[in-house]
């Protein structure tokens, strides 16, 4: 049986809803948890939620207690927007998300279509002020030849008042209109892991990946060779493992745990 | 080659948009085919259109210059809603829709949910006012268990404006949370066709089916042994019959072609 060696790790993936804080409110622990991997190594912020940009992840990570630099967080809009910088260069877009989606797009070196006709490009995530004019306009981008990407396609996204619709329902309704994506960046696909170890500059080996959902942050370190730690606080349990045939390497009840010998094994067989 | 004659049929179903009008304005030569179809044998309407109610689509068609009795309209806010009262009695239920569809759910008997959880069924259709809450709603009433009718998976819906997106598109949405229709009510789904065949009491080679769609009238009327007249006045034209493998067994101009021999054979092989 494997034992739970914390400095095995040169660098640390962290998800944040969930692991690090329930809405607001920073979970019990993980404050001085984050702080200790700090002192171990790397520590990058790896999240699907594409609502906000790098600068208003930070600041909200910040009012909850946590340290992180706006460079150190990988949010799914950034990994969107950096991908299109990558392998297209500076393209006019129609992003369909909020606020937070169209300035990691701007602070990439985009444009936003005045028009959606004039877009190169449709980017689709969450969105709480969907409307039919949006989706309308989203439709007439991607029939006037817009290509496609999601930023993420999770089902849904929790809040303290219950589940609400994630990137996925967006992405759902224009696939439902015909526009299938030609790329998901986010948590369990491979670009935004990809991302996040240029960044840190570290072999998969070396890495653990923290997150609380199962079919998003393990499956995709599973995917990519990193190492993982289910945390229960969140939306994934351990009686989930079995049922979703998705196996974490450790799992603990909290990344409160991570300093402890209460970090367990998982075996997949 | 089979000679075309009107007289062959003892009923006609007839779809709407693309067919008798666009947007509010009677597709020329239109009326007149109606009164001489009305004539010769019985005639229904068959819409998938779920945002109106069947005195509603009555009205409109009225405004056009057609005269139909809202009893002789079969939309798919009516048939999902005729579905439940058959198979299930009176439901309650949280409707993603438009007054159309809340009116014609009541006006067979059912209730409408004041909170989703309380819904055991929700009837899902285009809904040109969907907003987030909507989507959370539904997401809610699925959640605790609700079963989920869809009206009809119609990608897009043709407006004097350009395509926006129709039932397709919620459809979507709720599928990209998790959920899959157990029940699509309208075309090209039999069961709005078994609906107006127990309406006219004819079987089904006494019927002709009149549309402009390929993928919903025409293969719904192809699938229930009844034979179907594409029309070109709407989405679908002569050049996409064989792209989409859908063979109508008669294409026209118009509906207005019906009393000619402008009406030729379409053959499948």
């Amino acid at each position: 049986m494997k034992t739970w060696n914390l400095r095995h790790y040169a660098a640390f993936l962290l998800d944040v809803d969930g692991v690090l804080v329930h809405d607001s409110r920073p979970i019990q622990g993980a404050a001085d948890a984050v702080r200790l991997l700090q002192q171990l190594g790397q520590v990058l912020v790896v999240t699907n939620n594409s609502t906000r940009s790098r600068q208003q992840h930070a600041s909200r990570l910040s009012t909850a207690g946590f340290d992180i630099h706006p460079d150190d967080i990988i949010s799914s809009a950034y990994a969107a927007a950096k991908h299109l910088q990558l392998h297209h260069g500076g393209v006019c877009v129609w992003p369909i998300g909020e606020q937070g989606l169209a300035d990691e797009l701007l602070a990439r070196g985009h444009t936003i279509a005045t028009k959606p006709y004039q877009a190169q490009w449709v980017v689709a995530g969450m969105d709480r002020f969907i409307t039919y004019q949006k989706l309308t306009d989203g439709l007439h981008a991607l029939n006037a030849g817009a290509r496609l990407i999601a930023t993420n396609q999770d089902s849904t996204y929790p809040t303290p008042e219950g589940l609400v619709p994630g990137a996925g329902a967006i992405i759902g309704a224009l696939r439902g209109m015909g526009f299938e994506p030609e790329l998901t960046i986010g948590k369990p696909e491979p670009f935004t892991y990809d991302v996040a170890l240029g960044l840190i500059k570290c072999k998969p080996d070396q890495v653990l990946m923290i997150g609380d959902r199962l079919e998003t942050d393990i499956l995709g370190g599973n995917r990519r060779g990193i190492a993982t730690l289910l945390v229960q606080t969140g939306v994934s349990q351990r009686s989930d493992v079995e049922r979703q045939g998705i196996f974490p390497t450790w799992i603990a009840e909290s990344i409160a745990s991570v300093h402890t010998e209460a970090v367990l094994p998982v075996s997949g067989h």
